[in-house]
């Protein structure tokens, strides 16, 4: 049997980082969603109640790709009480055409977060307008970090905004991304303040109803929603779908389940069986994006197999070849 | 963080076989599925029809057991032409309480196979005459092999016949066993002829159409059908739902997708909707078993996220216990 490959989160974190690699990996993933057979199960989940936990497992093969992931998440919330973290996990990797497993990269959530970050530099650099130069984020996590980030690798972002309930964590978010990035950044509790002169607007947040009122989305700009994974969260107000000129979802099977597109369906605002456009079509010219300056974008994200797939991929092909980890024959 | 033990095939053979502690602890994951809120979500099935390979991940969350599972099986079709195994995976244990990752468990699908077995171990216990002491086998595999163990564990075996339509490796087959357990084995490539006589019948093999027609089995005989895992599988005929007295199944939900039931569903021979005699609960007492030595009794066994997370967290005890493996920090 060929050896496994076993691999830390420092030493995945060595190899892989939040770049325009990153981005460009990511963008690939959902290109191959929309122009290939690729095959993308519904995600598993658990739900443990007894212990505030969840856990997603994502997966999905694309052709061509020599491995895919089966990536595991827990999400357990009251882990902060006990010191730990609330995300985990781990992605196992195997030989797309013999099944062999090759390699576990133990990375508790890093290639998740940044496969996600990733994510959201797709969207802007197909959605956002060009010369986007002011983005607000909802959110003061590590998400909220790592989208910033993002955004500043595909557009001209000079200024942001960062939103929290907490005030204080909005201050020190914004103090640390714009130390990070060499930017301006402001803090504030007030949404509407926040969305005010935004180009870009992102979402990072495991809220339970609408952080972002219709209204307050200018002409010409682009929201992006990551924080929905599960059916009960909601970022955006179901009326930006009437209000926007573009809904974009990362897979119209997951969203109409768990994104946002879910609660606009539930208020009548969307179709539930409309095949809705899907990101990796307007990366391949298939479906059109943005078209004016004035227009207003919307693009939910849920968060597929096919970016695990992906960034695993990558992940292990550089660990590979700077003969990171530890091999283990089993 | 707490270190992850990595576990290697010949470590978990080392510290679980297929003996009354395996049976032993399927019987009470069985007993759990009954009697506690176990949470067993859907399989997640991936499908690579480009190279003749098919992955389930299967999981459960017992109350009050520490550990979850998820397990990962590729089985590749085509592996044995490139001189690997087709069926290999390996198993993921979590905490219950945080989601942290306990241990990697690289078994290669070792521990599916124990807790497989010890299965048909336990429907038999429950189901088969006491005095049982002809079985019959059908298939030549690996599970062939142990599900014949398994039965000696629990009833006074004495004699069997396996049956494989390639009569050598029946031959073979019988042979070892006969060496291993110490019981007089045949072979025959003659379905009928293979019934004839047995107290117990066991289904081992990958069949699309049945390979055990109802008028083979007579009054007295019990009968576990554990080949069919997928969709198009199918080792009994339909017809042996109507002659049975009892029909059982490890998971009503699973076995109406994938067992022999689906197939009896499609011929009208049971309902859709119905939930079936489940073998926990026969194990539990809330469902009659066997009650009279005339009786044929059939169970279904499709296996379940319970017996994985219980043969894990046995595994994951022993080699604690013995303090084998591999730390990692990650």
């Amino acid at each position: 049997m060929p050896n496994i490959r076993i691999l830390t989160e420092s030493e995945l974190r060595n190899v892989v980082t939040l770049d325009l690699d990153a981005i460009k990996c990511v963008e690939e993933a959902f290109h191959a969603l929309a122009t290939q057979d690729v095959r993308m199960p519904p995600i598993l989940r658990l739900d443990i109640e007894d212990h505030n936990g969840e856990v997603d497992v994502k997966t999905a093969y694309v052709p061509g790709v020599d491995s895919f992931a089966i990536k595991i998440s827990p999400g357990f919330f009251d882990n902060p009480k006990l010191g730990l973290p609330s995300v985990n996990g781990l992605m196992n990797l195997f030989s797309a055409k013999t099944g062999l497993l090759e390699a576990v990269l133990l990375d508790n959530g890093y290639l998740t977060d940044i496969r996600t970050a990733a994510a959201g530099g797709v969207a802007a650099r197909h959605l956002a307008r060009k010369d986007a130069s002011h983005a607000a984020i909802f959110g003061t996590g590590v998400q909220a970090r790592l989208q910033l980030a993002a955004l500043a690798l595909v557009r001209p972002i000079t200024t942001a905004t960062i939103w929290g309930r907490d005030i204080a964590r909005a201050e020190k978010a914004a103090r640390d991304t714009s130390r990070d990035l060499g930017i301006a950044v402001s803090a504030t509790d007030d949404g509407k303040a926040a969305c005010d002169g935004a180009d870009i607007v992102v979402t990072t947040t495991p809220a339970r109803s609408p952080i972002v009122q219709a209204d307050w989305i200018a002409p010409g700009t682009h929201v992006t929603a990551m924080g929905s994974d599960a059916e009960h969260k909601n970022e955006i107000d179901p009326a930006l779908f009437a209000r926007a000129d573009l809904y974009v979802c990362d897979s119209t099977a997951q969203c109409r389940i768990l994104g946002e597109l879910h609660h606009a369906i539930d208020a009548g605002l969307a179709n539930a069986n409309s095949r809705q456009t899907e990101l990796g079509q307007v990366i391949a010219g298939s479906a059109m994006g943005r078209s004016d300056a004035r227009q207003i974008t919307l693009c939910d994200l849920t968060g597929t197999g096919v970016q695990d797939t992906a960034i695993a991929t990558l992940a292990r092909q550089r660990c590979d070849a700077s003969n990171a980890g530890t091999e283990i024959v089993s």
